[in-house]
């Protein structure tokens, strides 16, 4: 897919990745590394749980939507690069569910300081195979300019 | 650590986590799996992006903080359970970076229509060996009070 930078982006745009489905042996790998609770780690445990049975980390969901946008999110030349923003989930990613993420383009501002940069706010919902949403994240990126894009390849050489 | 519960937590009370090397190693093979932009996988081409070398996903960075935070974080009893949160990354975790969590109680608010429960406001600061942070998240955590908890686990007899 085309690149696009500050000056081509739009607006309402939205753009839907791929799927990827999450197994329960993924889900208690992350978890041994990352968060070792029980209610990710064992569903016989989880079971007593708020979360009621073996759910993700929500920091799992957060980076498979970050690998599904980075195959099929707003295409960004340069990349994305996030300075941050909100986090939601308002349910758990469960075993064996297959998820895609839609990202829409909500806000486009240059910086008045940083000529040839900006801030483009995106909201991209991960959702799962049901339709339901399982984390909802507004994020603040980085964007540079066409013109800004070439003159710092320019500078590389 | 005692757990503690909607009842037994202050706000403004402070838990330090241990520390956790982040090698050169890890933050490439977190990118390949999650996160495969250059700035992540190979310092040369870092070195012509915005970060200037090879950096850690954020994502990266916000799932080591909540490995730190499941053993020093605020030891909630029934687990960090979060809603969501704000999430910002004020600079990159770099290859050999040594982080630790800084997590502050911010605000107790138990449920109005949840008797029982309540959300828990925490501010966690992931911080490097230099003492810059990485970064900030403010969650928002699902916190049953001790009588609930031991309520619920009564009923699973």
């Amino acid at each position: 897919m085309e690149k696009l930078y500050l000056d081509d982006l739009t607006e309402g745009a939205q753009y839907t990745s791929d799927t990827l489905e999450v197994t329960e042996a993924d889900i208690k790998r992350f978890a041994r590394e990352f968060d070792p609770q029980p209610f990710h780690l064992d569903d016989e445990a989880a079971r007593s749980t708020l979360f009621g049975g073996l759910a993700a980390s929500g920091w799992h969901t957060a980076a498979i939507t970050m690998r599904l946008m980075t195959e099929g999110g707003v295409p960004i030349g340069g990349g994305l690069v996030g300075l941050g923003g909100e986090i939601s989930w308002p349910k758990p990613t469960r075993p064996g569910d297959v998820l895609h993420v839609v990202s829409v383009v909500t806000q486009i501002r240059p910086s008045k300081s940083k000529p040839g940069q900006g801030i483009v706010t995106t909201t991209s919902e991960t959702i799962n195979q049901a339709g339901d949403v399982v984390q909802k994240f507004v994020a603040k990126l980085v964007v540079y300019t066409r013109a800004q894009a070439a003159q710092n390849a320019a500078r590389q050489v």
